[in-house]
């Protein structure tokens, strides 16, 4: 089966996120927005209670802290996509050293970017006409981080949470 | 903020679900194939907190139990919901009470009928033609229930994981 990690943002962070991806990102319906710690991996019954512990123990690890959107910016020419930046700051990038190494496979294909897509798969025109408008917009989200979840993937491409594992809260 | 609890079936039967979701159920895209325990209800921060502590409570004090899906079923004439009738046992009944009384409102519009939703919404013609054919198929699913979810709804009616309550593992 097929999981993945990611952190969602508060409700007001989601909706705002989602009033552009209902017109702009494909995958609009088949998962909230979010930050991804790590893309999907394949794991089985024994090797994902060996993640679910190693996760209780990263998750007690961690305190709650705040992360900080200041701009639009995308991907391109790599992929066209559109995204929220999340200022990088060291607790994210923790998070994400600690869950590609050790019992966790090195999975990621490229750096760690911390973001919430707003649009991808767009054509050539349409990129530019919306990266455009939206690198202009003047964006300030603060928002606090304090869990992140388990996913899986279901058969028509969506994501369903598996477990959520909050910060100094875990029982293992 | 709007908070609802569910249970999710394994892959498999949310992957069986979804097969006819996709085409007779347009809250599809909404939240992934689920048992209802507690239909949405309203809460802020403070009495979500004793709300998630209540819930880590319930879910200690739960087994992991085992579910029957033997029939395809219909709410019909009151709504023309068509459903996985999930055989009656104890153990949902005693999760639903739970979260029926007490620290929770007791929100509840019907009996409780356990299901897990496939159609709604359609129109008389279809609902006739569709659960015709369905009632007639030969369902065998039992599945294991080991945890349930409280969600809370975003602007565009969608449902994302506040938290996982996974029996016997909730450090309170």
């Amino acid at each position: 089966m097929k999981y993945g990690i990611v952190i969602f943002p508060t409700k007001a962070v989601q909706d705002e996120a989602n009033s552009y991806r209902k017109r702009y990102d494909p995958h609009y319906a088949l998962i909230p927005p979010h930050i991804t710690l790590k893309e999907a991996f394949e794991a089985d019954g024994d090797q994902l209670e060996e993640v679910v512990t190693e996760l209780k123990h990263i998750a007690n690890e961690t305190e709650p802290f705040k992360i900080n959107i200041n701009k639009v910016s995308t991907f391109a020419p790599v992929t066209n996509t559109i995204y929220f930046k999340i200022e990088p700051i060291k607790e994210l990038n923790d998070l994400y050293k600690k869950m590609h190494s050790g019992t966790f496979s090195e999975n990621q294909e490229y750096a760690f970017v911390p973001h919430i897509t707003i649009a991808q798969k767009l054509s050539h025109d349409e990129y530019s006409d919306i990266f455009g408008s939206m690198k202009m917009k003047d964006i300030q989200i603060e928002d606090t981080v304090d869990r992140f979840q388990l996913m899986y993937q279901l058969d028509n491409g969506s994501w369903t949470v598996h477990d959520s594992f909050v910060f100094g809260k875990e029982f293992v």
